[in-house]
């Protein structure tokens, strides 16, 4: 790390992980603010008067962001850019991000566009960032010496994935996993949805979630083949996945029921599941990143716990926690896992993916 | 049916369980209510009194039961009554209950303490009144000629049985069955869960709810065996059940995500399930009882339903609701079922197990 | 009454209010659903396709009422119709309300247009049903022989004025108001209120409600004037009201806390306050309408009610619940008053205007 | 301020108020915590085990007081505290805050029993620490040479009060005060207020807060007497105060409505307020408090601001958030306040003055 900061621009910057991005960059070690996006409307008003009224965190506006122009999202106004943020939605996130990549800038994006997408990595940057050595292949398939689109996951999936990955370095595959999510509110944006869905009640349903927790799951997992030019999407070891998505009335946090079992048998005990998730560490931890949790995945033993409101804080965000690790009557081990969907489930994923790369070299 | 009533008791008439019942009894046109208890607190008080400050319900006291009064849960008070509902908590329940039996009085229970007895049938009324034939085994156990105790089961459990047993009527015994329930703050009682603990949260622990779900399933799918003395627990066909039990920040109605596979494969498909629930009919219905639904089980076609708040008062929250039915990646066929638990989870069960019992000569 | 229903007509049939029109005219003694109207994008389709998604209540779209056509807004479908009720955005409320009476139609108008309109009565159902006297004016204005707008007032209105009529009555003019709401969601309408607005949250702006509170008042408690040609505004007795208004995180039902002050001192005590409001009859009660509750204002003795999910069914919704009447440090006298916004705030408003416009013969 | 902390003790310690005492003094620049006091059932316990499953905070428990020993609340384990906070219920608050003044310690108390106390000061430490001025008095009455209790005020006067003293300071004194307030549940501890009378739903009661609200204004806002041996309650200009108060549906943060008139007339306008309000600056500021806001009152221009969940962590909670200022038709002024209600309504306030007591010496 030198002393110099990088630039860097948020796309998207007046929306809901718009706003995370920018709170988690007014302050940050290695990235500088220098270029913020968002849609013509927005496109020469300052932040303060672009995100008037849609400002929903609980903090200001950082001082030195208020002030600062707003662009529309087109290359040239990021070209100082070492790194570009996207929070778009995922109407304008296809076409964007492709002219940001073609333009050279190095893209690190919330959006669902290119997370299926075969040249570019869907990385969980507590799990899978061994898939930024797809980056290469990407640049050359494409002509491009420096520009590339890095994806993170779903906020749901992300929660999940990461106790699947740390018990499957310690167990060997996975045979099986069913989800059942209870989502925040806050996974769907500004405005989002109405409060008369959400006061008194649930709703059962989120459009496409079950299919990416099943399909973003075994991108993740798997490794890359051919020389590092494809994934493998967990093939050598098919897994079945089945997810029920659920819209609940809680702010932020979402919390999921998981039930596994594992292709080896006899499969660990609750214990071992326990102690293979408390002792897991990852990749951006040993690379001292700054926004790396300090414990991946907190183990509670209390028996009401993780829950929302109370646990989504722990590691400012960026861990993992579970709970309730016991035998299930069906499949081996089931429990309970809580994502801050708004932090590691969004902006913190993006934000530590581009740290991950900095750290090894993928930003020179 | 004669135009004399059946009079009927009520005990915990002060709780949240004895305020339902009071309130589908008032006007019922078979059952007349004639005597309430509660604990010793409330004993010598008005009914009006006694419930002052903790009757919650959104309809008043019904105006004839305003001035009753409220005697300790002794037999004596109840002589008169030909049926005796019991709302108490489990605390009591165990020998207030009994020592209404020995006085030779029915009493059908909301309460934990006796589903698992083996002389007495854990009846849900839309599924297993059949097991009504053990209650001359239950008398002649303890010599008596009219007594016995019928008890209904546990609110989670009641909406997942319901399209369970459509299932194995139509389609033979069920292999597998997991279920993650999200159920509402009124299954706890009152004062019962804080409101520091449903604001902005979940809590993914109910103290003794998924052992509920994993045993009574069996006894109410099960049949009677060893001429009508015993039950057979399922034990023919061996079901493998895992629950996992949140509580979640809704008033009213619990909502379970479950996925089944069944015995005979080819399994059925999500169409000729969603059929076979839909078409669902049980003897409380043909027997006409009053508290009966119209529709047993209401399939819901639109892809975010059922939800607890729009769904929970259909049928008189006397039905079940069943959406979402589609292939389970994992095993054959998952869906979303919400029953209203404090209806038919609750006293609407215990009514109208009475109601059919009834029917069937049981009480005369 | 014939035996013979009146039919009416229901626009914006397919919004939150048009839904509440729906149910409430679905079963009616007087009047009969003949004609649905809505946006040009509903219009050709069935009610059933038309709200689909959209309904939002807790019991299903009446069965006789799913098949119906929705017809666009134009008065030409309508013509069979002795009432058309608005549910209408004030958005198109203004134009398509005029052109229904323009064509000899009698308009019942839950929209704010026409509330301050020289000629329009503005009429709570249960506080100034004299104002309908006004109507001969109104046609004789406009050349029509049949037609004419009626409008009832906004939901936090309504709550918080018919108190304030009972206490004028019984102990002649106010002299001040002070009214501080805390409003339902519903009362925004569907989607409306954002769920991230509305958990963990209180909005202490609701955009021109403390305007409406503090004119519709004066209109409403005034009398008419120069041989009923005009509204007197309350003017022979100047009023101050102060409004403060705020959205919270409730389903339906508009609590208010309120204090006042009288012209005559002494003022009347807490204790005769609370006699007056008990003791308020209503001409709608007088005149045996169908949709008049039997008491008008319920007054609660417990410290801790009206509470709006406890006590907003009370009468079905049609009276007003007041409780917590004490005297009032700087003015005479404070209370907490709560109706239910969804029904006498809104659609049973009109429908019992219209049903005392029938009594008096203003319908014939 | 020495290199060497004050050693402290926080009794009630794992009351709700206690957990928030414990997070903001483990990391605390003049005070170290040292000592903790809860009742007897806990005492013995290391506090990990004494607080078990009752730690409702954001925060897990600070690393170096899980293992603290919890001692009964006598003043024989405290002797070493320079300062000892207190967070007990009013039950047990009384003797044991008399009995720790009376061993010569310093009680610094946020429970109601010595708020009325003729000589214990009632201090909001953004609006009165002149009164720790009849500190010397209280001690001389008691024949002590170094204990005293000095007391804060109630949650929801807190947020009135310091709008009211900047107010005052500006413009004069005040004639009337009327305060509706919508109250967060935390402010009832826990398990505090039931989930059933929290969601869906508002208690427009608490009982005593009215009251509360209405009579330590007076004592705040007015000064000392007689040589600084008595409190004059603002008695020189009699001030008439009416409160409303609510419960509602929100974690943490008291909103309020407010409308005030000046004795001095014409009133200051609306523009004059908000920027009487904004310039205003405190003590505990001027002094360098470290948990002193840096703006003591942040007015918001936002028509929908202040909102509880956006704005109660502004200035860490220990600021007070004020808008839609705007003129009242019946008194001079009407506007919104927050305040965080477990920070500078509770905890925040007793640190607060402990501070500035060091400041000014009343701690040596």
């Amino acid at each position: 790390m030198t002393d110099i900061k990088i630039k860097v621009g948020v796309l998207g910057a007046t929306g809901t992980v718009g706003q995370r991005f920018i709170l988690q960059l007014s302050s940050h070690p290695v990235f500088e603010l220098a270029a913020l996006g968002a849609s013509s409307s927005s496109a020469g008003k300052s932040y303060y008067e672009a995100v008037s009224g849609r400002w929903k965190q609980m903090h200001p506006i950082p001082s030195q962001v208020r002030n600062m122009p707003v662009h529309e999202c087109v290359p040239g106004a990021f070209s100082e850019c070492g790194v570009v943020f996207s929070g778009l939605d995922s109407g304008p996130a296809g076409p964007v991000e492709a002219a940001f990549r073609e333009a050279n800038l190095r893209v690190f994006s919330n959006a669902k566009n290119y997370r299926r997408d075969p040249l570019c990595p869907l990385i969980v940057p507590l799990v899978n960032p061994s898939h930024f050595d797809i980056l290469p292949h990407q640049r050359a398939s494409l002509s491009l010496d420096r520009g590339f689109i890095v994806t993170n996951a779903n906020c749901s999936t992300t929660g999940v994935i990461v106790p699947l990955k740390a018990l499957e370095d310690a167990f060997g595959p996975l045979d099986i996993v069913m989800v059942q999510t209870m989502q925040a509110i806050s996974g769907a944006g500004y405005p989002g949805v109405s409060s008369l869905d959400m006061l008194d009640n649930i709703v059962p349903y989120i459009s496409g979630e079950e299919e990416k927790i099943e399909w973003e799951t075994r991108k993740i997992l798997g490794g890359l083949k051919q020389n590092n030019t494809a994934f493998d999407l967990h093939e050598s070891s098919p897994m079945r996945i089945s997810a029920q998505c659920n819209r609940v009335p809680v702010v932020d946090g979402h919390l999921s029921c998981v039930s596994v079992s594992f292709k080896k048998q006899p499969a660990p005990s609750p214990e071992q599941v326990a102690e293979a998730l408390r002792s897991y560490t990852c990749e951006a931890q040993k690379l001292g990143c700054h926004s790396a949790p300090a414990q991946a995945i907190t183990v509670h033993h209390e028996l009401d716990r993780p829950q929302p409101r109370l646990d989504r804080e722990w590691q400012n965000g960026a861990g993992v926690n579970v709970g309730r690790i016991r035998a299930c009557p069906v499949l081996d081990v089931k429990f309970v896992t809580l994502v801050n969907n708004v932090m590691l489930g969004a902006a913190t994923s993006s934000v530590l993916n581009a740290e991950i790369a900095h750290k090894k070299g993928f930003l020179s």
